[in-house]
């Protein structure tokens, strides 16, 4: 059960990308599974892949075919992670992307693949290959929410946004789709994103926008902490709308730039809404630091603290927990100029209790669905924020027993 | 429930230390929860203290008395843990420490406070100066295992070691109790290592040993991650069995270091085992990296991992995650080089899956209570341990339900 609203807006089209989705029977049979993304000739995408150090076969397929070409095609199946696969992944994958090229008549380096699903098992690369030429036959610009469902492992919602800019008399479009539940699932390799705009930007723009956001999006949720062999955002630029923009003095970069993060923003708190055992969406917002890394330290210490998480679920003002993660954050501090807020309610100043605060006020605002803890370090001008969600008895159980 | 034999060795005496206790009724009537340790003059005192930037009252006066003077008496109250108390807090610390300094004729300077218990709420020092004369009635070497119960909060298990060496027909003794079940207990502030030998050591090398077994034991153990503001551990040398060793090239330093460290490890892995809802004790043991710090980085971050200990929760040898934590853990490796094996079952080889592994091996390695988990990165020839358990129901039972 997801948490709050998880609703999304209309997802629109993106003139220059079409999309085909197909029951390939990857891993189960009618279920929608297989995803190809065709993009126009003349578009500029963007990739940030993950930062694990043990990178799954399509990630090292994608980081190879990104350096050389312009990708044309995203083949994109779940079901089956193709990591901890070895040589064999390789091949599996590029066999893919060589069979999706000759139907299309591309190069297979302008082909991306990507997979997510179990872990450590031989990726059924003839069913891919098999399921091709029904998705291609069904490539319409039309099929972003279906493709939002058809990328999804264990989620258990669809995850997507779409939002419009008007600057100058002209309208750009963005739309994204994700899909992510945990870090990891059982099992499973998970965070996945892939965003199109019809702006026309240039390759080094685009992947200065995608890092920088990626910095303020996906890199800044968090339910578990566990990072996954698998994961990769895409940005597309397809250039359809307007002139071109390769710089960020540019008068349209700034409204586009905001359009993109929006997206972004909101395709990345779709997965924390529907993490793991999730009841509660927790926005950690540290203020007043030296360097923006020193904020992003102690925020995702607070985000990964299990005490924290804990008293979330029990809706338990327990604000002891929560100095105590920003203290181990590793970044030093006075204590006596520390400030904590739950919401609108102060619990800490100056190091220690708040003035006038009582556990009732803080019961009332623990007991909410959406809750932002505000923390003031008070030694510099520099903030970061991250998202996360409380830790329940039902992550222990999705994790404990998906498999047994 | 603690995991596995958690049966005490007697805890032998220590010629130059008494110990007294008494019920002070800090938090609770009828509960042991006051502990005063008495040296000898001429004994060597060492300490180490949180690395949490929120440095509770009680630790920031042991860090000033440490500075300057030589402990003759440690005060250790639970029930409360003088954290996130402000200058109050340190005013109380100190009143208790002039209290017990008036009484015994020392400086107060000459007392360290120790709190653990409830974190943000005012120390009753007027209880624990109050109960003083009862604990000093009662002062006899050979109370350890009364003082192991009468610091526990909400420990299952009392934790203390004894070891004896003998070199060149000297006896050494040391014996070392601690607390804590989780980094940081629900409100409470956890940590708390008392160790003393009959050897006589010079405060300089004293310190140096314990610095180095602290890393070895109490800063390689994890259960939540969580560090606490009031986390403490203190070596005593009495200086009552042979001569003075104030270097490392001393004929019996090698025994004796060994002894401290096998009673440190033994009294931090009894913390382990009655981690917080843990059913599993688990060694993570990193060997072939370039680095110690490196085999600790990866060691931690599986241990850290909610999803490995969910997986050892469920008995489920779900191997794809702890190469996922590997992976994550911030340290560049080549991944055809790395081996992971559960106790004597290698279930990766050369980053994937190991030769002729079964399932069913991975299965019946994953049912034992004590698991070690190795893992080999083939690139350098240094290792590093650490010691976990799993996450259970129990363990967001505990922390979610313990205030409400």
């Amino acid at each position: 059960m997801p948490v709050g609203d998880v609703s999304l807006v209309p997802l629109l089209p993106i003139d220059g990308v079409k999309i085909g989705i197909c029951e390939a029977g990857v891993r189960y049979a009618n279920r929608r599974d297989l995803t190809v993304f065709e993009i126009e000739d003349g578009a500029s995408v963007a990739v940030v892949t993950t930062q694990n150090y043990f990178v799954a076969a399509p990630v090292q397929v994608v980081r190879k075919h990104i350096r050389t070409h312009t990708p044309r095609y995203l083949l994109i199946n779940t079901g089956n992670a193709n990591a901890g696969t070895g040589q064999d992944g390789i091949d599996r994958a590029l066999a893919t992307c060589q069979a999706l090229a000759d139907k299309t008549g591309v190069n297979a380096c302008e082909v991306l693949p990507y997979s997510t699903g179990v872990i450590g098992e031989t990726l059924p690369s003839e069913r891919i290959i098999a399921g091709l030429d029904k998705a291609l036959t069904v490539l319409t610009a039309d099929n972003w929410l279906n493709s939002a469902h058809s990328i999804m492992t264990t989620d258990t919602t669809p995850k997507g946004h779409s939002v419009q800019t008007t600057i100058d008399g002209m309208t750009y479009t963005v739309t994204g789709i994700s899909k992510g539940a945990g870090m990891i699932r059982p099992n499973m390799a998970t965070m996945l994103g892939f965003v199109a705009t019809d702006a026309h930007i240039s390759p080094e723009l685009l992947q200065k926008i995608l890092v920088d956001l990626t910095n303020q999006s996906f890199n800044r949720i968090t339910i578990d902490g566990d990072t996954s062999t698998n994961d990769c955002c895409t940005l597309i630029a397809t250039g359809k709308v307007g002139g071109l923009i390769d710089s960020e003095n540019h008068a349209h970069y700034q409204a586009i730039y905001q359009a993109i993060k929006d997206v972004m923003l909101k395709i990345a708190q779709l997965i924390v809404q529907d993490g793991e055992g999730a009841t509660k969406f927790i926005t950690v917002k540290v203020t007043g630091g030296k360097t923006t890394d020193d904020c992003a330290k102690i925020a995702y210490a607070v985000a990964h603290s299990p005490l924290v998480k804990t008293a979330f679920f029990a809706s338990d003002p327990n604000w002891g927990r929560i100095l105590a993660a920003v203290g181990y954050a590793g970044v030093p501090f006075d204590q006596s100029r520390v400030s904590v807020s739950l919401d609108e309610i102060a619990i800490c100043q100056r190091g220690g209790l708040a003035d006038g605060y009582t556990e009732e006020q803080g019961q009332v605002v623990m007991s909410r669905p959406e809750i932002t803890v505000s923390i003031d370090l008070g030694q510099g001008d520099c903030t970061d924020t991250v998202y996360t969600c409380d830790l329940s008895h039902e992550y222990v159980s999705i994790n404990a027993d998906y498999r047994s």
